[in-house]
Formats: C-alpha cells, sequence, structure tokens
C-alpha cells in the first residue's frame, strides 16, 4: 500500500535553495580553518555506548539514541521477568548516535595519541543526534562545527580562534561582538566572597543575568546559600563598567590577591594586548557575566553575538583542560569554538545576507526546440562547462512557457535559444531572465558574450 | 574509570590525511555535477521504519540499523509474554538509519511533488548505514554519492550522465572504461529464446560471465529451468564482438522483430549516437553482458571501471521508472549514476593520483623563538592569510627540533624563523623543507617572496 511519506519528528530534510545556503555557511568557514592552519576529521555517527554514556550527566543520558544490536538482537535476552526487562536496554543496545562532536574528538584523541601530530589543530562538521523534544529551532539532528587546538596552553591559540572568528564573520558579513570572561576570574570572586565552593551556582545564576536581571539574580544567589555581604560583595562586579584595561584594573584590586583570580588576570590581559596587536575589526569586550553553562572550561570562555538581529550567542567556546581524562588521557589542554550553523543561517536569512552568486545555481539555460535543434546546442554546453560555467539543458521539447517557468523556478539567469531561423543564421537568441530583454549573438561569439554577461551580474 | 576509547566494528574513524584526500574527490565530483546544472540536498539520517522497510526485500530489512525510542521506550509493552516478546522489535523501535539514498530520495519526491521543479537534477552526498559482517572493504557506515535526474525520460539526460562521469574521471586523473547496456535489450533477449519470465535469472546468470566463466553461467542457466535450446540462443550474444553498430545490427537482426528489444536497441543507438556527437573521451562499450543485480533498471545501464588497476565497478547506474511508485506517485521515470567513493579513493592511493597540491593543509609555518618573536611575526601571518594563504605559528616557544618535526610530519612546505638577529635586521630566514635550503629575506618583501615560492612548488 502507498504511504503517506514524511520524516520524523525534529528532522529536516534540506532543498536545494537551503542547501546552497547551508553549503555557503559551511565553506565560508572552512575556507578560514584551513588558512589558520585547522586540518578535518571525521568520526562515526555511532559510537559504543561506553563512550556516550556518562559524559553528558543524567539528562544528557536519556537524550541519546540508542541503536538496536543488529540481527536477533533478542537472542540472548532469556524469558523475562521483571528484572531482566529492566536491563533489556542494556541488553539490546550497545550503540548510540554521536550527541555532540566533543567527547568522539576525545576519544580520537586518546585512541590515535601516538600517531597524532601535537599541537593538533583539527576542525570537525558532522551532524549529531539528541532525542530532544522537538520544537521551534530544537532539532533532533543538527550540524555542529568545532574548531580547537589541543596540546598547547599558549594564549595565542586563544587569539588566534578570536581573530578566526572575526575572519569568519566578516566574510558572512555578519556584525558581531565577541564577549570574552575567564573561568579563573570567576573562581577568584567566587573565593573572594568567601564561597569558593559555590562557584557553579554563582556563574550558573551570573549567567541569567541578561535574561532575568538583577534582582532575580541577587535572589537566586541567596537561596543558593549566599550571605547577604557575599551578595554584596558581587554587585560591583555584576555592574562592572569602563574599558577592559580599567575592568581589569578595578578587578585586580579586588581579586588581584587569590592566586586563582590573579592567574585568570593576567590570562586575559595577553589575551586582550594579542587582539590589539592583531587590530581584530569587531569589537571584543571583557564580560564578567559571560559564564555559560558548561563547567567544563577552565580558562577563557567566548561568546559571539550578532548585533544587527536578536538572537542567542551564533558562536562559542573556552579552554578546557581536561578533554580526555575520562578516557584515562589526563593533562592535555585546548581550546576551541563552536558554530553554531542553524543560528547563523537565521541571522543571514533574517538580514538576507546570502550574496546572489552563493545561492545560484545554473548560470545558463538552453531551451529545447526538438532533437536537431538540440545536437546544435550540445557543443556550446561542452565547451562553457569547459570555461566553469554551469550550464543545462532543458532535457525535453516541452512546451516553452513550461521551460521557461522551469528556469524561472530555478533562478537561472540567462536562457539561450535556438529554433529554427537561429539554426538558418548560425545564431542564438540569448534572453535575460530577469528584464526580458533578448538579444541575438552569432554562434561563434556566444561563448564570449555569455561570459561577459555573467561577469557583469555577478 | 578510564576506558579503552575504540569505535564499533565496521566504522571508520577518518584523520586529516585521509578527509583530505576524500575531500578531493567529493569536491571534484560536486564541482562537475554543478556544472551541468545539479543541485544539492540532504535528508535526515533516520527515516521511520515504515519509509525503509520492504524497499530492500527481507535480507535488507535485516541489514537495517534500528534505533530505540527514545525516552521510556518499554513504557508501552506489558509483562511480556512469549508472543508478545516477538513483536517486541517493533513496538520499541519505529526508525532507522538510512540504508541508502534511493529511498530517502524517492521519499523526498513524493513528499514534495507540489514544490518541486521537474524534472529534478539533484545529487545527494551522505553516509548510509548497513549491519552488513564486517569484512575488508565493508564497512557498516559509508558514504554515498548519487546524482540523479527525474521527471523526463529524454535520452539526453542518459548522455549527459555520461558526459558527467567522462568529465569526473578526467579531472581525477582515473582512466576508466564505460559499459552501457539496457534492460529492454535484455528483456527482448528473454523473450527470444521462449522465456520471458526468466529475464531475472537470465540477467543475474549473465552478470556473473566476467567472474564464473561462460560454462557456469550455461550450467546455472540450466539449473534455472532453461532449455538445452534456449541456452543455445543465448551464446551468440554472450560471445557477441564488433563495434557497437555491429554489434546493435546484429541484436537488430535476432530480436529486432520482438517490441520491447526493438524499443532498447532503438534507446541504445539514440544514446551512442548523443555520446558520439559529445566526443567523450573514454571509452564507452556496449556489453550485453552487464545486468547489474538490481531488478529495478528499466532502461539504460551504466557500469564504470577503472583501467589501470583491478577493481570492481568504480560508478554505475541507469534508468528506472517506478523510483516512487512505492509511496503512492506512479510514473516517474528517473536516470541516475552513483560514484563509489570508497573505491574511487582506493584506485587513486593504488596509482598514486592524488595531486600534492589536493592533500596539502597548511603551506607556511613560522616558528616561535618566544613572545617578542612571535609578535614580530604576527602582522605577516594576517597580511599572508589575507592573501589567501593558509599559514599558521607554531604556539609554543618550544625547542626548535620539535617545531621542525611537526613541520615535517604535517608536510608544510615552508618555515619561516625570526630570532633576536632576523628582528635586528628586520629580516627572516626562509627555510624550505624538502631541501633544506634556507634564504634570508627582508621584512618588506616576505609576503611577495613567500608567494612566488608557492607558486613555483604548486
Amino acid at each position: 500500500m502507498a504511504q503517506k511519506p514524511a520524516i520524523p519528528k525534529g528532522t529536516r530534510d534540506f532543498d536545494p535553495d537551503v542547501m546552497a545556503r547551508r553549503d555557503y555557511i559551511f565553506s565560508t568557514i572552512k575556507e578560514v580553518f584551513k588558512l589558520y592552519g585547522f586540518e578535518p576529521i571525521e568520526t562515526p555517527a555511532m559510537e559504543n555506548l561506553s563512550t556516550l554514556t556518562g559524559k553528558y550527566g543524567d539528562e544528557g543520558d536519556k537524550l541519546l539514541f540508542r541503536i538496536l544490536n543488529s540481527g536477533d538482537f533478542l537472542s540472548d535476552v532469556k524469558e523475562p521477568d521483571k528484572q531482566s526487562f529492566e536491563t533489556l536496554g542494556q541488553k539490546i543496545s550497545e550503540k548510540g548516535l554521536r550527541y555532540d562532536l566533543t567527547v568522539p574528538f576525545a576519544r580520537f584523541v586518546v585512541q590515535y595519541r601516538n600517531e597524532i601530530n601535537f599541537p593538533f589543530k583539527r576542525y570537525q562538521i558532522q551532524p549529531v543526534w539528541r532525542a530532544d523534544r522537538p520544537q521551534k529551532g530544537r532539532y533532533r539532528e543538527f550540524y555542529q562545527c568545532d574548531v580547537d587546538v589541543v596540546g598547547s596552553d599558549a594564549l595565542i591559540n586563544e587569539a588566534e580562534l578570536v581573530q578566526l572568528v572575526d575572519d569568519v564573520f566578516k566574510r558572512l558579513n555578519i556584525n558581531v561582538v565577541t564577549k570574552i570572561n575567564n573561568r579563573k576570574v570567576l573562581a577568584g570572586l567566587a573565593e573572594y566572597i568567601g564561597k569558593p565552593e559555590a562557584l557553579i551556582d554563582i556563574t550558573v545564576a551570573i549567567d541569567k543575568l541578561d535574561k532575568i536581571g538583577i534582582d532575580q539574580v541577587n535572589a537566586e544567589l541567596s537561596e543558593k546559600g549566599l550571605s547577604d555581604k557575599a551578595v554584596e560583595l558581587l554587585q560591583p562586579v555584576l555592574f562592572m563598567e569602563g574599558s577592559t584595561t580599567e575592568k581589569l584594573d578595578m578587578l585586580e584590586k579586588l581579586i588581584g590577591h587569590i592566586a586563582i583570580g590573579s592567574k585568570g588576570i593576567t590570562e586575559l590581559r595577553q589575551l586582550f594586548t594579542y587582539l590589539y596587536n592583531m587590530k581584530i575589526a569587531m569589537p571584543v569586550e571583557l564580560d564578567l557575566t559571560l559564564a555559560r553553562g558548561l563547567n567544563y572550561y577552565t580558562g577563557a570562555i567566548f561568546e559571539v553575538k550578532a548585533t544587527d538581529v536578536p538572537m542567542g550567542s551564533i558562536c562559542g567556546g573556552g579552554r578546557y583542560d581536561n578533554l580526555t581524562g575520562v578516557f584515562g588521557m589526563p593533562d592535555v589542554s585546548g581550546v576551541g569554538i563552536s558554530f553554531g550553523a542553524d543560528r547563523i543561517y537565521d541571522v543571514m536569512q533574517n538580514l538576507e545576507l546570502f550574496p546572489d552568486k552563493a545561492i545560484q545555481s545554473t548560470q545558463i539555460i538552453f531551451l529545447n526546440f526538438g532533437e536537431k535543434e538540440m545536437t546544435y546546442c550540445l557543443p556550446f554546453l561542452k565547451e562553457l562547462r569547459a570555461k566553469g560555467f554551469r550550464v543545462e539543458i532543458f532535457p525535453d521539447a516541452a512546451k516553452i512557457k513550461k521551460q521557461l517557468r522551469y528556469t524561472d523556478q530555478k533562478r537561472i539567469p540567462i536562457a539561450v535559444m535556438a529554433g529554427e531561423s537561429e539554426m538558418a543564421a548560425n545564431q542564438f537568441t540569448v534572453k535575460q531572465m530577469q528584464s526580458g530583454e533578448q538579444i541575438t549573438v552569432d554562434a561563434e561569439t556566444l561563448v564570449e558574450k555569455l561570459g561577459e554577461s555573467l561577469k557583469d551580474r555577478l
């Protein structure tokens, strides 16, 4: 029986229009990655469950997509009683789909530690899968786009990543601001207010400042057990203003005497000095309220936002010191950032930033007036393609109206026609689809004329 | 506890060296696809099981990777008795991983039939998953690379696909031969020997001619119930020699009076006429023993083999008339081919066809002699990247020996050095890694000199 076709909730098909735009984003990003010496890797969609579980917290474990053992997957399972039933899930599934690119990358680094050329500058652009409840802007399959340097703790790596971000968004023509913080400074502040053990609670609360406002943040801090005194000590930090240097000087006074805080301030000063010397084009701000959810970062923390459209972070990352510890390889420091392709797409759609050239497929179509006429056209298709033009011929001698509708819908800018009279005169009629303008061109100058015509419009 | 990291059987990690080669293959193929007016689509890794099952035969159904329903996947299942236990598989899994690109494409065409601009020229390059027993050269995750035109039965589509194949392998520098057959001719032959119902058995047996030889093929045909007479009638076909025109003339005499056979011969004549006019560079042969396993094709059948290395088919396809029927949309004719990326990779490795340029990542590295020296170098990195050169700086002031080993392993052709003396003289030392040659260059001419140097070697 015929089925009404559909795809699973939370997944997407990408049609040619969307693909062209996505390709434009990914190839721009990849090109910049390569300019900075980053190299691609890919890992399998499936990982052993032992690789994945326990890495994303209990909540994350529930969101893993598990794959049934192939073949007779129930053969191991005997007449189940209630108890064996509960462990059925483990017995019938040993593999899961990649949940992010970080854990597979950590697994990769440890597995090939003896072959990898450190510092390892890798990028990875692949889909990941999460059994999240589907909702607007949240998908069960989406691409992540990660770039990392592991095996070096030099701060120039942070600086180069910020410069790379600057290059990517300049090329994509998106105005952005990059915010920078340092986890060590946050740790210093937690110590300063006498609650070093509350670092996570504090950063989680501070992270919400933009969303819920200062009163709610303070209330949450009190709830988490901070004394009124501690909350009060935090206020100047939350409201800190001025230039980056002024902020760092103020911090120095507050927490310069605390070892970890002082280390964080030194790192920030060094990073901002690099960025100043690099003449980064986008604004780069020190933002002490930037904490990000992850408890994963140990040094620099980055977040990039588009300035011309309200949208969450479109790119972010930071320095981590224990990526690979869980796989038995401690003390590997790395720094990385991740580009949010879907959000970047939305920003670019919203601001109409996709250049025509990027989303155009075929540039020239030869309309089909019949067998003889097609034979007359074919050598020119070959010649144009050899010169790098994207060319097609309508395969059927359908009504011209239909062929022109096809041409319009595919947004092909130029249609070339040759009927009986053109063939007799060794000519072609060239139609500019947008203006409707038609000119007659001698066959021997066709390729040259089309080349000029396309150069003008792109 | 630390785990020994590994990946599931039959899956692969791709390191930067392999990725660069794979990227070279895929981007070459994509570039040619675009020159012919093909556009990309992507479909989700997961499809509903109802989309997948029953499309690949019983054997195929067993090879589907099924995904456990997320969340409490056993909640629907009551205290199982033996019977409900057997249907457990269906209850706990409703999604499966893509097994090929054909069925998802058919689903796509039907689902978006009202939005698609027919004839629809699409390509799709994505991984597929099969729970096959892993063995050399057979993986549980591998990329397929398909290109199809659907919604047109004109033979120019077949011709253009062959021309596209020619272009792809010319660019990849692989010598190939393309073999062409037509399923209608095979049907005509089956009718000719009085066994129209045995078409499938005959084609399956014929398909093995290369592998098992004529005696075994004949034995198999007899086993399948062909009379000695019928087997005898087939012999001239199996041993047909001569030019394509001669072969077609012979066929005309044998089966020209059989409607479907005659139709097949006409199609072949028309296709070869197109190919002749298109001046295809590779050899293209009519091969009546080419049947391919699939019972799916209805017209032209293609197979492409590399001529300089023994390897199975590296590309193949054909015309089909009922891609979308199973999803309730009958009579959609299409023609497509599929490139076997893994085999193409093996051919190119084997014949050492990957150009250095394609597999090179970073072109220039600045060695790191310390903080001051690095600051001296940074503006030049920026300038070189702006000119499109792939440049990096070693992030740590490690021992130069270590930095040069990194440079060597990453096969970076040029190392640039600036220590105290170079800085004092406003110069750089440029080292060609392969020859070991070192020259001193003034800072203001560095970018220009490096540009020339790279132009020479690429």
